[in-house]
C-alpha cells in the first residue's frame, strides 16, 4: 500500500505532529482513501459514514443464517488482532472482541498490566511495539490522553506499522462510539438524517461521547441541537464555537421538559463522577435530568431515547420497553458498526455488500 | 421459536415467578421440546438425559480423527457464547470453554469484574443484558443464590432472549455437575443404570454436588443410596424428605467401611470449608471419610469411585493408577457432556449422533 | 505412538529421574524420533534446528496470502491448547498464543492464579492434570525451579499425557527463547551459522536467555564467544566448563569497545534485578555495557545487534533504525519458531513445507 501522505521531517517528530491541527493530520492515518488508523471522530465524514452504514446493514442481513456468518467469518480469518484495554471497559471491549469474532480475525488480549512487562520497566512505546509484533491490528484504550494518536503515529514511522484504532483515550475521543451513535440515528431515521432535533442531556462537559456526536452533526444538513444539563456541567466552549462555526443552531437550558416535545432524538447520560476533582458532583441535583416514564406521553411517536450505558437512574427501567428506547439496540448496534470499520480498514468491506 | 409457555401475568413478576415450584417454571425455560435455560439439575428427565450421554459419546466418537474434530467444530461456528464467571472456577470454566471450542462457538470471558462496568454503578441486570447483546447464550456463575434463575427469567421478557446455562448458582443448583456425573455413571456401568448402590461420602450437608445428583436418581429404577458423613455435616433433611417422596431408600451411617463392599459407585466429596461460619470444619475429624489404598480390596471390582474434584486429602494419591478410580475421566467426561448440551440447546445434536 | 523409552522403575520416580543427567532424560520426552514435551534448551541438535527453521521459514512464506494463512490455520485446527502461565509475561505469551493462532489451535488461557482451585487445596499436579483433561497440549511458565519438567514426567507416567512445552521456568531454563535467538541468528547469517563470533553483554550471571543461548553454540563449527559484563555479573562456572568440554573458545571482558569490532552478532541484556536478593544491582555502574548511537560505527556492516527484550536503556532508542538492529525481528521470529515447534510435536511440519 502507498501512503497518501509522504513521511517529512514535520512528521518525524511527536512533539511538532501532536500540536497540529486535526484536519491536517488525517491524511497521516489514510491510505489508499481508506482509513489505516481509526483515531478521531473527525476522519468519519458523510461519504465513510454511509458506507460504513451499509456495510453494517449487509453484515446484520447475511449473518441472518449460518452460511452468511460463516461467510462472515472467513473474510478475515487471516488476521489477528490484539485487545490492549488498559482502563477498565466490558461494553466496549465485548463489542469490538465479537465484532472481530463476526469476521473471523482472531484476537489476543491484554486487559491488565500486571501481567504485562510494564513492570520490568519496559516504555509504553516498546510495549505496543512488541505488542504490534504478533498481529495485525491493535484496537486500544488507554487513560493517557494523546497515547492512543502517539502510537499510531509511531507505529507509521516503523517497517512494520499495523492499524490502530482507539477504543477510547483518556477523557477526549472515543470515536466509534460516536460510530454507533450515528448508526443508532441512521437506523432510527430509516436512513433520513437531514432536519433533525437533537436534544442531549446530562453531564455534557465531562461526557466524552456527546462530544464526539455533536463533531459528526456538521455532516448532515439542516441539524439542530439542545443542550440539556446542570449548569456546572454544561457543554464546553469548544464545542459551542466549533458549531457556530459550522451554522449549526443550538439552544442550552437546565429545563429539561420545555425540549422535550420538539426532539428527534433524545441521547441521555450519566454524571461523570469518576472524573470528579473533589466530590464535586454531590452537590448537584441531577434529578431533573432523568427520563422517566411519565415523559414517553410528552415526546414524538417518532422521537427515540438513546443511552451510551452503563445507566444508573438516568433512565427508569420501566421505560425500556417502549419502542422508541433504543439504547439496547443501540449498544448491539455498536458491534456491527465496529466490525463494519475493521471490514473497512482492511478492505473486505466490499466482500460483504456485494 | 414459539414458546410452550404462554407469558402470563404471573409470569412477568420475579417474586411471584421465582416462589413457584420448579416443575411449575421449567416449561419457561423450554422451547419446542428442548432446554432452552439450563438452570437446575430437575430439568433432566431420563430421557433427556440419554439422549444427551448419547450425543456425547457420538461426539467421542468422531472426533476421534481430524476429519471428524474439524466437522463438529463446524456445528456451531456461526454463535458466539460469553462466559460469565464471577466465582472462583477453574475446572468448570475451561470444561465449557472447551467444549465451546470443539463446537466451534466463539467465546468471550469475563472473569474478574474489576473490568467490568460494575464499577460505574450499573445494575447486574442490565451487566447482563449488556453481555447478551454481543453474544448468542451465556454460561453464567454467580455467588448470589437465585441470580442465574433471574437472569434467565428476565432474558425470556426482552424481545432478544440468549440461553443462559447454569454453570454453578450460589450453595443451591449446579447442573451440569450432576449431569457429568450422571455421564460418568453411565459410561461406567455401561449405559445400565438401574438396581445400582450409589455411596455418597463427606460433606454432605453443603455440598451442592451430591444434592443435585441425588435428584437425578429418581430417573432410574431400583436405586438404593447410603449416606456417609461426620455428624454435623449429614445430608440435608430436604433431600431426605425428596428420596421418600419417590420412594427411593437410603441409609445414613458414619462408617464408611461398613457400606463400602456393597456399593456400585463411591461418591467422595472434600469438605466445604468454604462455607463455614466460624471455622466448624476444623471441629470435625475428615479422616474416617477418606479412601485410602488399602479400601481397594475392599470393594466390588466394577465399583467406580468418583470425586467431582478438587480434592485434598479424600482420596490417596496412589488410589490414582486403579483402573475402578475414574475422577480424572469424569473430569474429562464433563467437557463432553457440556458440549452434548451445548449442541442440544442449538439443536445441532442430530448432526452429531446421525 | 509408540513410546521410544520404556518406562523403568527408574523413571517412575520423580526424585530418582529429576537427578539424572539431562542427556538421559532426553528420551524419555521423545516419540517416533520428534520431541514429545519441549523442555530444554539441550533437547535441540543442529538436525532438529535446522528442521524448525526450515518449517519456520515455509511457514512465513505460505502465510504472505490469505490461502496460505488459511490453509496454515487448518492444519492443527482439530486441536486445543492450555496456556498456562502463572509468572507475569507478555511477549512469550502473546508469541505462543499467536502462533497457535496461526495453526488454527484453540487456546485456552490460565494467567492468574487467584481465579483457579489452588484456592480451594488442590496441589499443583493435581491443577495441571485437570488442565490436561481438556486439552491436546499445555505450554506452561512456572516460578518453580523444575516443576514444568515434573509436569511432564507426570504426565508420561498418566494414560492421556499431553506434550508440555517450557515457557519459562525459574531461573533454569527456557527454550523456546535460545530457539528464537538462533532461528534470529540463522537468518541474520542467511543460513551460514558456522565460523561465527558472537559477542554477549551484560548481566550474564543471571540472564536465562545467554546461558541457552551459548548451550545451543555447540552444534556450530568454529564459535568463538566474548562475554562482557561488570565483574559482579560474570558468566557462570558451569556454562565456562561446558565450553571448555565441546572446545568453545571464549574470552571475559569489561570493556565492551574492545570486541565490538570482531563481532557477527552483539546480544545485549538487561540487569536482572528482580533477582536481587538485596538491592546488589544498585551499585554497578552498568552504562559501560550499553549500546549507544555512536557505536554504530565501530562494528561491522554485516554485525546484528540482538536482545531478548523488555529493554530498559541498554540500546538507545535511536539505535533501532539502523538494519543491523535486528531485536524486533527477533522478536516476531519468536512467534515464527514456535509455530514451527508446535506444528514439529504435532507432526504437522511435513504439511508445511511441502
Amino acid at each position: 500500500m502507498e501512503r497518501t501522505l509522504k513521511m517529512t521531517s514535520v512528521n518525524s517528530n511527536w512533539d511538532d505532529f501532536h500540536k497540529k491541527d486535526i484536519s491536517e493530520k488525517l491524511p497521516f492515518f489514510t491510505r489508499d482513501g481508506r482509513l489505516y488508523d481509526c483515531l478521531f471522530a473527525q476522519q468519519f465524514d458523510r461519504k465513510l459514514l454511509t458506507s460504513l452504514f451499509k456495510t453494517a446493514d449487509a453484515l446484520r442481513a447475511i449473518t441472518q443464517k449460518k452460511e452468511g456468518m460463516d461467510h462472515a467469518g472467513s473474510l478475515l480469518s487471516h488476521t489477528r488482532a490484539m485487545l490492549y484495554f488498559v482502563q477498565p471497559s466490558t461494553r466496549t471491549f465485548l463489542s469490538f472482541l465479537n465484532a472481530c469474532h463476526i469476521l473471523g480475525v482472531k484476537t489476543s488480549e491484554i486487559r491488565d498490566t500486571s501481567t504485562s512487562s510494564e513492570v520490568k520497566g519496559e516504555s509504553p512505546e516498546d510495549t505496543v511495539r512488541t505488542f504490534s509484533s504478533y498481529v495485525d491490528m491493535i484496537i486500544m484504550r488507554h487513560p493517557t490522553p494523546g497515547f492512543v494518536e502517539k502510537t499510531a503515529w509511531l507505529m507509521n514511522l516503523t517497517n512494520r506499522p499495523v492499524p490502530i484504532i482507539n477504543g477510547g483515550s483518556g477523557k477526549d475521543q472515543h470515536p466509534t462510539q460516536a460510530l454507533l451513535d450515528s448508526y443508532t440515528l441512521y437506523r432510527s431515521f430509516n436512513g433520513d438524517m437531514d432536519n433533525k432535533k437533537i436534544v442531549m442531556v446530562g453531564d455534557l462537559k465531562r461526557g466524552r461521547t456527546v462530544r464526539s456526536l455533536t463533531y459528526l452533526m456538521k455532516n448532515y444538513k439542516n441539524i439542530s441541537l439542545a443542550f440539556v444539563s446542570p449548569e456546572q456541567f454544561r457543554m464546553e466552549p469548544d464545542i459551542l464555537e466549533f458549531l457556530k462555526r459550522h451554522n449549526i443552531p443550538f439552544t442550552e437550558t437546565g429545563d429539561f421538559r420545555s425540549v422535550m416535545g420538539e426532539a428527534d432524538a433524545i441521547y441521555m447520560t450519566r454524571i461523570q463522577d469518576e472524573h470528579d476533582h473533589s466530590g464535586e458532583s454531590k452537590a448537584v441535583d441531577y434529578s431533573p435530568f432523568y427520563f422517566r416514564s411519565e415523559h414517553l406521553k410528552l415526546i414524538k411517536k417518532t422521537c427515540v431515547i438513546m443511552h451510551p450505558l452503563p445507566r444508573r437512574n438516568e433512565i427508569e427501567t420501566s421505560v425500556d420497553a417502549d419502542p422508541r428506547a433504543v439504547f439496547w439496540r443501540q449498544e448491539r448496534n455498536g458491534m456491527w458498526a465496529r466490525a463494519a470499520l475493521i471490514a473497512h480498514i482492511f478492505g473486505a468491506d466490499q466482500k460483504i455488500t456485494r
